[in-house]
Formats: C-alpha cells, sequence, structure tokens
C-alpha cells in the first residue's frame, strides 16, 4: 500500500518508522511545508521521497495527516477535495470536533476517518521520531459511522499495525475526554516550568533537585507550542471549563497551607490518592 | 556499624536494604510506632529486630530518623538527650529549617548531621522499600559547621555508600529551593489529580487517555498524605510565595486562551520550553 504522510516530526515520523518496518506500506511519500524538514526526512530515511501534496494525494492509497490542528482543517480539505473513492484519508489531531464539524458535509466526508493515536514524547520534529511509539497504546477512533466500512477497515488495520487498541466514541466527547485529562496535564506542566524558572534562578539547584519529583512533572513543558497553541485554542470550551476546576482547587490548597488546616489538607491528598484505585 | 532506623517505610526500609546488602551495617535495628510497621518489617527483612527507643539508642552507633517531619523534632531531641559523645544522629526529612532551629542550643547538637537525600518514589509504607533507591541521586547536608568532623564524616561515609552526590547548603537556602522545585511539584500533581477525579466521572477514560501525558503528571499524587501534610506546613512560607507565583501564572494561561491569545500563548510555551535546557 501507498502511504503519504502530510507532516514529519514526531508523530508522522514515527508512523513512516513503524508503517515500513512492518510491512504495511510498501512506499512511504512525505508531503512537508518546509524544506528543512523535507530534507531531514529523507536524510533520515523516514520516507522514500518528498512530492507536493498535489501529486501526492495522486498516487496515495492512504493519506495520513499529522500536522499542528490549526492547519489539518485545510489539508483535510485539500486531500478531500482531490482523491478518488478508492482512497482513504485520516487525521491524528488531538481534537477532533471542530475538524469533523468543518468537513461534515463534504461529498467525500465518508474518505475520511477522523482518530486519535493516545501516543506521543515530549520531543519533536523528524529526529524525534522513534520506533514502536505506538505500541499498547490507546487509539481513538471518532464518529465511525460517518466513514465508508472499507475506509475504516483500512485505518483499523493501519492502527493494528501500529499495536493500538482501538476505543471508538463521537468526537464531541473525545474532545470533553481529552481536554479534563490530557490537555490540563500539559498545562499544569507548562505552569510548573514557567513558574521554576522564575523562581528558582539557581539553575544548579534545579537540576540538584529534580529527583525530589520535579522531573518526572514537568517533562510535558518540553513539548512543542506550535503543536499546542492550536490545541488548546480549539478546545477552548471543554479546557477553560476544567481550568476553572483546577484553579479552584489551587486555592483550597493554598488556603489549607495559608490557615493551617492540616486535617484538610491531609484530606484533600488522600482524595487526590484515589487515582491509584484507577492508575496502578 | 550498628545501624537504628526510625521509621521504617519507602525511605527508612530502602535506607536498610542498601546499608546491610553493601555491609556498611553490621545490624539494623527497627524502630516504630506501629505495631503493624513493625512486624511488617520484621517479616520482610528490612531490619534484624525492634527495640523500644530507649534501648535502640543505648546501642546504635548511628541513628537515621525517617520519619514524618512532624514527628522529626520530638524524636531528634530525644535521640539526643540520650547518646553519648561517640554516637551519630542523622535525619532525612524533606524540610530542614525549623528541625535544625529547635536543636539549636542543644549540648548534644553536634552529634547531629542534618540531612536530605533527594529521592523517593509515589509509594509509601515497608513494602515499597527497594534496593537501590538513592544510587547517583543528590543527598543534600545542611549546616555541616555545626555538626562535628567525625559526625559528619560517618554520615557522608553512609550516603556515599548508598551512592549518592552530596551537596551542601544551609537549611534556610535547603527549605528555599525545596519548595520552588520538588514542593510544588508535588503541590501541582495532587491539584490535578483532584481535579480530573472530580471532572472525569468516566474512569475507563481516564484509563484510556492516560497515556497523553496524564500518567507520569499525575505521579506525585500518589505520594502519602501523612508525609506530605507536615512538610508543606513546616515549608509554609517558602511554598505560598511559589504558589502565588504559579497561580498568577495559570491565571495568565486561561486567559490568553479565553482572549483567543495566540501568539501570547505560543510564547509562554516557548518560555517553559528553557527547561530543556537544564533537563536535556
Amino acid at each position: 500500500m501507498k502511504v503519504a504522510v502530510f507532516g514529519m516530526g514526531l508523530i508522522g515520523g514515527s508512523v513512516a518508522k513503524d508503517l515500513r518496518e512492518r510491512n504495511f506500506a510498501t512506499e512511504i511519500i512525505g508531503v512537508g511545508r518546509s524544506e528543512v524538514t523535507n530534507n531531514k526526512a529523507l536524510e533520515l530515511g523516514l520516507v522514500d521521497k518528498i512530492l507536493p501534496k498535489e501529486e501526492a494525494v495522486k498516487i496515495a492509497d492512504l493519506i495520513i495527516l499529522t500536522v499542528p490542528v490549526n492547519v489539518l482543517v485545510e489539508e483535510l480539505i485539500f486531500v478531500l477535495d482531490n482523491i478518488q473513492n478508492h482512497q482513504v484519508v485520516t487525521d491524528m489531531g488531538s481534537t477532533k470536533e471542530s475538524i469533523v464539524e468543518a468537513v461534515k458535509n463534504h461529498k467525500k466526508r465518508s474518505r475520511y476517518v477522523a482518530s486519535h493515536p493516545m501516543a506521543g514524547t515530549e520531543n519533536s520534529g523528524p529526529t524525534a521520531a522513534i520506533y514502536n511509539l505506538f505500541d499498547n497504546k490507546v487509539c481513538i477512533i471518532c464518529d465511525k459511522e460517518n466513514s465508508d466500512k472499507d475506509a475504516l477497515e483500512t485505518v483499523e488495520k493501519m492502527y493494528r499495525c501500529l499495536n493500538m487498541h482501538l476505543k471508538y466514541m463521537n468526537a464531541h466527547q473525545h474532545d470533553i475526554h481529552a481536554a479534563y485529562i490530557s490537555h490540563i496535564s500539559h498545562i499544569s506542566s507548562f505552569v510548573l516550568a514557567a513558574t521554576v524558572l522564575e523562581k528558582e534562578k539557581d539553575e544548579e539547584a534545579i537540576l540538584e533537585m529534580a529527583g525530589g519529583g520535579f522531573e518526572s512533572t514537568v517533562r510535558l513543558a518540553k513539548s512543542s507550542p506550535e503543536m499546542w497553541t492550536p490545541i488548546f485554542m480549539q478546545n477552548k470550551t471543554n479546557i477553560l471549563e476544567v481550568l476553572d476546576t483546577y484553579i479552584e482547587k489551587m486555592y483550597s490548597f493554598r488556603n489549607y497551607i495559608n490557615k493551617g488546616k492540616s486535617e484538610e489538607l491531609n484530606q484533600f491528598m488522600r482524595d487526590a490518592n484515589q487515582i491509584k484505585k484507577i492508575l496502578k
């Protein structure tokens, strides 16, 4: 199967590596906007060749969009405008509702499968691409009833080749869950990094004390702003809702410390400890 | 060397395992307040025997206090009241200033070495004790000029046996760095867990989406409330200071999303990304 990958960063590059290694793709065509990224992807052997998107959509059986979500809709509409009925397109964006909404009346809508593989690292760009990134992680497929059966099967087969567990929900539910679990985690980590960098001027102390829990908690703050700015903007409503709960709880925590309310503080943490029941 | 360990949880138990395995201790005496913990520590072989503290302080060459910081001062004073001039006591508490302050005029002050090994996991209790917990981590020794040379050397030798890198600073500086780096990390994680547990009622969704960064960011929220309540209370002044910066930055982040200020949001994250320069 000929596969075209739009965007050759962490996600696109890692998909390309596994799909070739596992013999899913016979040829991988890269489509990128930046010449630097294109050359890097070729040099690293992530893709067999680089083509302009006009040519890539003519020959690819499966087109995978891994570009940031602010340019995803534009690329998706371009692909849908230009593909034939035997071709399939999917995306790997971290928001879903505004994307499916933008193409809901497109005459080729059913050739599109909306999906979100829940995998990644804090690194970005083609050099961040690694083998086995998706193994045993969860992939969410949205609004599958709006995709043709054969298109859905092609995408499911691709994700099974990546060793992912498939879950199904609608795009609206996806965006709520993503905000309440993944997006708020990234925000708390970005704010943690910004706070520590402002307050702690002794860089050596940061390095020395990082073992006390900071290193793992701040990991997500290394993530790409170009990827995350549009995610936060597109999922604004759900994110503001969970963010306000977060701020409210942070105030309670502050208040318990400030007022010396040990029992309330202890109870807050015992409640938070319940996360152990879900994540062993 | 005979070693007495007060407290046989994650830290005390892990210290005991390595000190025996690496032939630093010829005998390890456990001192605990709870019969359940005492029995568990014996059953797991963490200690050779359990003794009342009155007897333990008579025979131990080195006494290591690993109890929560709210009971640490009481135990430290008890030990200093009862030891001879050839015996040494150290503690492993996460706050230092209020502890050294409480014993500054004690006639045996110089037999005490204030220290804080920056290592741990989110688990607690004797069953959480593991080998090699401290390897290659940093241990901070405070106010070393207030300890006798031989007492300091004994404690340094013990931490070197645990394969720790030794750093020195005063207790006041330690508490500021700990608040600005480690303690704020724990708070952001506790608040994240509490927020997600309140907003996301679908436990399966939490498990499925945990791969999207939540799992590592929330890890510290599994930590022991009994250990952390007194740390937050004792280090209140420094913690409130960093917490207020955190809340202020969280408000900026919320405002950028709410007002659609993409460029400002992007810049905030680019600034946060600078943490990569310190933590590779």
